[in-house]
């Protein structure tokens, strides 16, 4: 396998970013709406929330990227939800799906299994959310996650088939898509905290990350591991200055704001994913 | 009247609490979502906000407890607010009930004398809106409180043929209940910070954390005062540190995360309540 | 053209504020639900979301003052819109629209003119949202604003046919009303920071703000302009202290918090606007 992102893809990626910045459409719940459009804006993008059946279509069709978030659902947004998910299909805008709270929840979990005919650029989730949206029996528990995400790399493998790029969020995160030739490659970023979890919305908010960077990116497996390594190096950053899941929350959006391409690529942990070793390839 | 609560009571609470990390349901408004959830996180415990009807039961059913707060509703949610209510109470579930604005408002009146009829185990407002929920004549100026804490106290007694405890905030906190014989019993907690008020969403997400203390106290009434007291005790931690109210609310997750069984017993201010002196008894 | 509005006349408007703390009724969207009432309350003043069609109408008659803010509306909120407007217009309590999005997302541009029939007291937005509002072609890229506040003004006059007052949020605010003699005049406020684009629901907040504002102050104009002074005031002195936009937005808080009216009379850059110049006598 060869080395699959540098730092200096990272770089890249957060450059055109900052350069081009991208319009994200975001569909998410009302839990991280707000913390999710600051850190889109913190990074360096822009946001916009719109998630009615009468707007969701047209706005999917002239954004930078779209992300569709499965945490409150109801009967009007899950109809946005799918309104977005085509027109951003059909007129080739990059789209993230983060399938929250998929497994335990039935009725979501429906709509997350419609929505992958779609085809969704990249799905983000944690491991349990990750391997139940592909079948194989992950135990969610709420929003949390009660797998590790190396246990999620087969499911996330599986999911290919349905995205372009897929990732499990976790101590660390482990993403995969494949390369030219078609074949299945993988990464894994360390990094980050152990306060992310202790602040709402932080996985939902790397999602709208996500979107953005699918965006200006010159592939969804770039665009992916940069957002997840702006994501990792920020929180890193913010917990060193930080006295609790308050003080983080802030700290988090400066560093957000504060991380440039040589920090990214001096400080981002980005190795390749050998994925006969933990299962990834079938 | 017997010494009710005593700091020992209140930090085993919060070992329980961080020790089991209960999973709250909470169905809130769009004002609270966000930091009430962060408030249920930094306090220790987990939260999954879901108020679609598709869903709000079942969750309802395997949650740690459940928080019905009527601070934003429509016709939607409040149909799962009903099927919360009523699965909690089947299953055993303990939830609780936060009467946003009721009083001044018919329409979300109606819903929560509706929601009585499946008993909360707990019932939290201000003191207008607890006034106003058992029929006697509060004057509910939005969701900020126009009447004394003290006052609310034989309303609050009122409410204890709905639900196995009642409390009202403000400047010092009245909480009501029945002991094992059936007496009605009460503790006042006092501390806490001016602040408070200045902030949206710390009476709402008192509601929630109050969710995750039922889950794992061994009294209703134990429950609903570690919850009123970790709140107390983290705000006077927090206003200390704070120079308004931007900074306040980041001081206080920080010490709803600092602090533990042993802060909790030092600068816990709880005593019982004297129901005769306050027109309680009746 | 006379000397408007006078730094004395911003002092005293705040002054209003805090002594009677007037009470906002907001429909606003998800993302900034959280952040306006805190903006609000820190402000000085109080704030109650009620966005459903059972109680939207009966509360603007009772509140101080009622925004209605179409960032992410649906078809329950948007029946809540109208009714809102048309209570408050019959009531005669002043009320602001914030028409976020207008131009580029055509079904909430109808909503938007449906509003105008309500006479709004005050509508505030960016510069592209009031040049779409007023059917001059502006160019809206979600929420941010493509033009310069200064270009919008002929938009802002155009739009005094369906407002008592106009303004342009950028940079430099542009506003404008009319005086006793029915002849157009208007302000500029400066100051401000670079970091207010930079959080979300800054500009919705202000919204808010100025609903709050127009309960207590003697005009329209003068309401106006002390919500936009107090903002720019707080967000220099919250920037001066931030190291990036988490920090600011706390700041900002303290600082809206703090600032009174010596603070106010000393720091507003306010001047009279010169009609002719830019274009917006007609």
């Amino acid at each position: 396998m060869t080395h699959t992102i540098t730092g200096d893809d990272l770089a890249a990626a957060l450059d055109a970013l900052r350069t081009q910045v991208p319009l994200v459409h975001s569909l998410t719940n009302i839990v991280s709406a707000n913390f999710l459009t600051n850190v889109v804006l913190a990074a360096g993008a822009s946001n916009a929330h719109i998630d009615n059946a009468h707007e969701a279509a047209g706005f999917a069709r002239i954004a930078g990227g779209v992300l569709v978030n499965l945490g409150t659902p109801d009967d009007g947004t899950a109809a946005a939800f799918t309104l977005a998910a085509e027109a951003a299909h059909d007129a080739g805008t990059p789209w993230v799906l983060d399938p929250v709270g998929v497994g335990g929840l039935p009725w979501r979990s429906g709509l997350a299994v419609d929505l992958l005919k779609y085809r969704p650029t990249a799905i983000r989730g944690n491991a349990s959310e990750i391997i139940a949206l592909a079948g194989l029996g992950g135990d969610t528990r709420g929003v949390d996650s009660a797998d590790d995400a190396a246990a999620a790399v087969p499911a996330a493998v599986a999911l290919l088939d349905h995205a372009d790029v897929v990732s499990a969020s976790g101590p660390v995160d482990h993403l995969v898509g494949r390369d030219a030739d078609g074949d299945v490659v993988g990464v894994r970023i360390g990094g980050g905290s152990d306060l992310l979890p202790r602040v709402t919305s932080t996985g939902c908010s790397l999602g709208g990350l996500v979107a953005a960077y699918l965006a200006v990116a010159p592939s969804p497996l770039v665009g992916l591991a940069a957002a997840h390594a702006h994501v990792a190096v920020a929180s890193e950053i913010a917990a060193a200055k930080s006295s609790g899941p308050g003080s983080f929350a802030v700290e988090y959006l400066d560093a957000l704001a504060a991380v440039d391409a040589a920090t990214l690529t001096e400080r981002a942990r980005i190795e390749s994913l050998d994925l006969a070793i933990v299962g990834g390839n079938r």
